[in-house]
């Protein structure tokens, strides 16, 4: 095992160190290891619905990239590939709460949705409202390792950026849960692994693949897929995946959606715009409009080399939220 | 191999394909294989100096993601790893004026520059007036493979910002080629390989490296460095190779600095966090000032892992063009 790290179980405090110092202008850090999270370098936004994030580490960008105007309130990083417990996610609910609320983004996987309910178990004890909106846009599995019932990968960013600019408008909570839920409803995707990663503290790879074989429907950590195929061209590649989540989506003629092409990590950026512009024409053979676009790494497991395509079907108001100003570390746009 | 690609011989113009078709709010291809190149999607800005870079493919984000306002107005891509020819970079250099003549912004590599000269030159017989900056920030070795003198790494990146803001503000082509001058004179690099990358018509690994070693001082090409060493901690490296960048720099107490860590491609972003924030630290303790800080994928190297340390000494003028607002598909800040 080849990293850039020092003591595999100082990868999460480290790395959380170095992202606060490099971001200084829109996040800070608890800086507290029994309690780590990351939030707003302002502080909680009084009147405001908090959101909260968080999930294992390993996913860089997400969550803590996300944190800042126009997304999340706050982000918790667990151990790698590991549930955060519910201690740091409470207290990044309490940092995270202006008074309206706070609603949790929970990816689905057991341990995440556990903790996150526990945490938001003990906020209600102190008289923060907490609403929950679990993600699973995976479509390549029903249920996986880890996980009863779809997994949620890529389709987070797209809820964090919507609802984040729901609650940026001056949502209530009850409506920012609704518009993280149709975003849900809306956003499917699925991966391809090429290779494995390595877990730090594992320090060998999650699982094996053959030089000439590939996973698709990967999960996020390494989950088994559908199927093992001998390595084939990105065009056939993306024509499965794109396929297996606009066929779930029921993507028809007319529909506008976003186009999210996501980095395991590992992968050039050419490799992603190839499989981009592939997924794009295939989306515009079915009638549907790719009405926006996101290319590169949002949702990453560490250095596997692969991608994975992810699509949100868009109304008015989808589209409005999505557009409106986002400034974090990972994400910027708008005034 | 196993890559997210279609013909190896295809990978330059599907990637670019998308990468257009992802950005068209921004950018547009000429579509011309012969002369291929990516440009401003509102052509070129009258009265302003046109900036243009490019070289080998397999560095994405550089150079056309940096296309768009504030920064560079055209971008040549060769394929992989090869200088694009002056046919392109003529027409390129074309487009990108504005009738304030245009710079050149070209890393030193010895095919690079003689092209680069060559579309200059043929420039010139159509009354465009050319300047040319040629960027060497690598402190690794003195001459190297491709190369006469230092090479031009990612400290191009915080040329073509800074120049490109000179520009955007109105400076004559004079200026601008001595505010781009002069960040190179005051900017500097160095990387490591934790392993090779497969350039996609080749086929096999640029190099091999042991599975207990990495290359001190690796050029972007995968050309040779100082030397191979064990594996050792990534303060360890981060200390090899920032006491390299800062000694020849002579990074001196009160110096405010840009400290970009770049990630080579393959490389999470997690680890790249932990070379910042060790960088960061051995800056400090030489009394200087982090003043403004980059974190991720610039200037890659295929999937290569591995990562690389610029800094730049800023004065009142370089951070203030460094600020001003910057809308490219891979840099964005500002109104």
């Amino acid at each position: 095992m080849k990293k850039l790290i020092n003591d595999p179980q100082a990868v999460v405090a480290e790395t959380v160190d170095g992202f606060a110092a490099a971001h200084a202008d829109l996040v800070v850090s608890s800086g507290d290891p029994e309690t780590l999270f990351v939030s707003r370098a302002g502080g909680a936004v009084a009147g405001k619905v908090g959101l909260v994030s968080g999930g294992g580490s390993g996913h860089e960008p997400l969550h803590a990239g996300f944190v800042g105007r126009g997304m999340l309130d706050a982000a918790v990083p667990g151990a790698v590939f590991t549930s955060p417990t519910p201690d740091p996610i409470m207290a990044a609910t309490k940092a995270a709460d202006g008074g309206a609320g706070v609603l949790h983004i929970v990816k689905n996987y057991t341990g995440d949705v556990l903790n996150f309910e526990t945490a938001a178990e003990l906020a209600e004890l102190e008289d923060i409202t907490v609403k929950t909106v679990v993600v699973n846009d995976d479509v390549a599995v029903q249920d996986s390792l880890f996980t009863a019932g779809r997994r949620g990968v890529a389709g987070t960013v797209l809820v964090e950026k919507i609802a984040g600019a729901a609650a940026e408008r001056g949502d209530d909570l009850d409506s920012v849960a609704a518009i993280a839920t149709r975003v849900n409803e809306n956003v499917r995707s699925m991966g391809v692994a090429l290779t494995a990663c390595t877990v730090p503290h594992a320090g060998k790879p999650s699982f094996d693949l053959d030089d000439d074989e590939i996973e698709i429907g990967i999960g996020i950590h390494g989950e088994p897929g559908r199927e093992r195929i001998p390595s084939a061209s990105a065009d056939e590649i993306t024509e499965q995946l794109l396929t297996a989540v606009a066929g779930d989506l029921q993507v028809a003629s007319g529909d506008r959606v976003v186009l999210l092409v996501n980095g395991m990590g590992g992968t050039p950026a050419s490799e992603l715009y190839i499989v981009y512009r592939k997924a794009r024409a295939l989306l515009e053979e079915r009638g549907a409009e790719v009405t926006r676009s996101l290319v590169g790494n949002y949702v990453t497991s560490l250095e596997m080399q692969g991608a994975s395509i992810t699509v949100l079907r868009l109304d008015e108001e989808l589209l409005a939220l999505y557009d409106a100003p986002v400034h974090t570390p990972a994400l910027t746009w708008g005034a």
